[in-house]
């Protein structure tokens, strides 16, 4: 049968890292692998109670088949709130519901990409919207990520040089995955300076800006674009719950009018009973804001004993980011394979990503990802010992 | 930016039909339109009472990511519910759980087909299959539907002619969408004989068997298939509820590991909520039966009635097909442009499908799709004497 596939699906994801998600989930392994928010901060009570008005006033209509766009309540209430947040006039015709922001990159994917088009991505980048990408054929010029954002001379190069191939780049400026990295508000500036300029589209995929410890993040990419370049994607996968499966694109009407036909072919619609659901919690703003505050606090507290334990047992030799936000730490250790490392680690009951797959062209070895939303204070200090003991047998 | 925009997506669905749901579900207009389930059928309370069960039970796995190929217990369910249907022994790693059965239309479009690839389908056949597949620009063969099934001679034609440029084919055998028509046991084993003469993969499109009238089918493809060659999908949109969007595809256990990597780039995964909401309730198998008895009932009574109305009002030149289960019927015109006919119901309070979206090639438009699931017999009547009215000034 294999021969008859689409050469579209013959450059898959690693099926190591399918395993490294399996092996990670198993008893008695502490896993610093997997970015899912904490299930313990779900608000289960409030969606029960949702669950049973939904249904008991509005039952038919929340079951039934309903329009791919998604519902008009929620598209209306994240216009609102990012009109509010941007202080831009966002229409409810501008949002489109997604099954996750998963679907939101494989739909841009199929409404832009052709096979050989460029994609701009940073280095490195969140693997799983390469491998929506990949399903299109494409090829990757990448940008070094700095702390504080990306290389402006290297991207200028890149639009210069391949102006005609590039479709569009692809960014999460807000505590990335999987650096944890925040571009200062100079570099955003000078990223749209620059896609005006060359008319470049951008995707600003931003699932973690909510997330932040101390200080809220002034300016999202789209909110300094006046030229309607920025396709933005969010999500309550991070803020909510990931497994109803919903995110949104915000877009130019237009844009957003051709995705929803495009959308229609993919999957009919979201599933309308998650977006009810949601739209019921997120309606009520203060609460909403409160309950994202618990996360806040929640992370940064996890966050700030991850980077802790690094400080205490892992000083020589290994660097490490320092995130204001989100839920990942990025870990450089010169010298070290870190698929040797992760398959040790496993043997040792640890798990965590290895870094090589969110590199869009030449991979590097030397570099993993580290979770810390989900675990204990005490799992921390585990892992983190694991981990140094088996680097510093590995130097 | 329409420049930039990829091919594929240059061939999109014909914006009128969007139009006519939306038209369709203005106050006031009787819709034929619509192949959505009747909500009244919708067991409600029952899900009302699974999700608190649930979410007290289970919040925080069931809010969680989840696995990409689906939940476990769920592709269990149905692996076991197949395995004495079609008495084949299938497994839970031969099922996929998809976000409704339009996803694995997408799914397996992006699995198999190029650019000017073949698919054979019936004539006329589901339009948002067309769509899907459409946006990895295709070409169609089409097999003339009668009555009893597919034209075998036409198919082995097109075996013949294009062995290396088809990639599958594509058919409705029970209750089709649009035409309500049942293959017979021999077109089915003839079907299969071709298919496994010529190697060629066939995708089984399984939506409505399940609401046979009076007689239980007894034979579907895949159950005849002995060579791996039929994809067989599933849904609980008619025999549940659609909202939740959970479809399902059985195949070999190799396809379904590739399809499942390929769906993770898609939407990661469909809703863990919905998933474990069917779960329960399908899980009970004889309570399951019980109630899709009831929807059996109620749409055959629907059926016969929009039947009696159409032999009372539309005798002349007008014919029609009389189905044994689903929930469409087809009507043919003959001398009337249906697109003209369209425009005139709209204005008279009356929508139904024009039939050319149907047609994967040169579109006949002397056809049209009637639903009966959603409407009062008082509505059927209505309906069926303004369509009388309207032909007979046309005519």
């Amino acid at each position: 049968m294999n021969t008859k596939f689409a050469q579209r699906v013959k450059k898959l994801i690693d099926p190591t890292l399918e395993n490294s998600f399996k092996l990670s989930s198993k008893q008695g392994i502490i896993s610093l692998a997997n970015g899912m928010p904490d299930p313990a901060l779900f608000p289960i009570k409030e969606i029960n109670l949702a669950v049973k008005k939904l249904l008991e006033n509005d039952g038919q209509k929340i079951l039934q088949y309903g329009q791919t766009a998604g519902i008009l309540e929620l598209r209306k209430t994240i216009a609102q709130y990012y009109s509010n947040k941007w202080n831009k006039n966002i229409s409810f015709d501008e949002v489109l519901i997604t099954t996750g922001s998963q679907q939101a990159l494989d739909l841009l994917g199929k409404t832009f990409l052709e096979k050989d088009d460029y994609v701009i991505t940073e280095n490195p980048t969140y693997f799983v919207a390469l491998s929506a990408f990949n399903g299109y054929e494409v090829q990757y010029k990448t940008i070094q990520l700095k702390e504080d954002g990306v290389d402006i001379k290297q991207l200028e190069n890149h639009l210069i040089k391949n102006k005609e191939k590039i479709k569009f780049i692809y960014v999460i400026p807000t505590f990335q995955n999987p650096s944890g990295n925040c571009w200062s508000t100079d570099i955003r500036k000078k990223v749209i300076k620059l896609i005006a300029k060359y008319n470049c589209l951008l995707i600003e995929d931003d699932p973690y800006s909510e997330l932040y410890f101390d200080n809220q993040l002034s300016h999202s990419l789209i909110s300094l674009d006046r030229q309607g370049l920025v396709i933005y994607l969010g999500t309550f996968s991070k803020t909510f719950c990931p497994g109803l499966r919903i995110g949104y694109i915000i877009g130019q009407k237009e844009l957003i009018k051709k995705l929803s036909l495009i959308k229609q072919g993919m999957d009919l619609h979201s599933p309308t009973l998650s977006q009810y659901l949601i739209y019921e919690f997120v309606k009520d703003e203060p609460k909403f804001n409160m309950h994202i505050n618990k996360i806040r606090l929640h992370y940064k507290e996890k966050c700030q004993y991850m980077l802790k334990c690094l400080d205490k047992y892992l000083q020589n030799k290994t660097t490490w980011t320092s995130p204001q936000g989100g839920v990942f730490i990025w870990l450089t250790i010169p010298g070290v394979d870190c698929r040797e490392l992760y398959k040790k680690a496993i043997a040792h009951g640890l798990a965590f990503m290895p870094g090589y797959p969110f590199y869009a062209n030449q991979p590097k070895f030397d570099t993993i990802r580290l979770a810390f939303a989900t675990l204990s204070n005490e799992e921390i200090e585990k892992g983190i010992k694991i981990l140094r003991d088996l680097i510093y047998n590995l130097l």
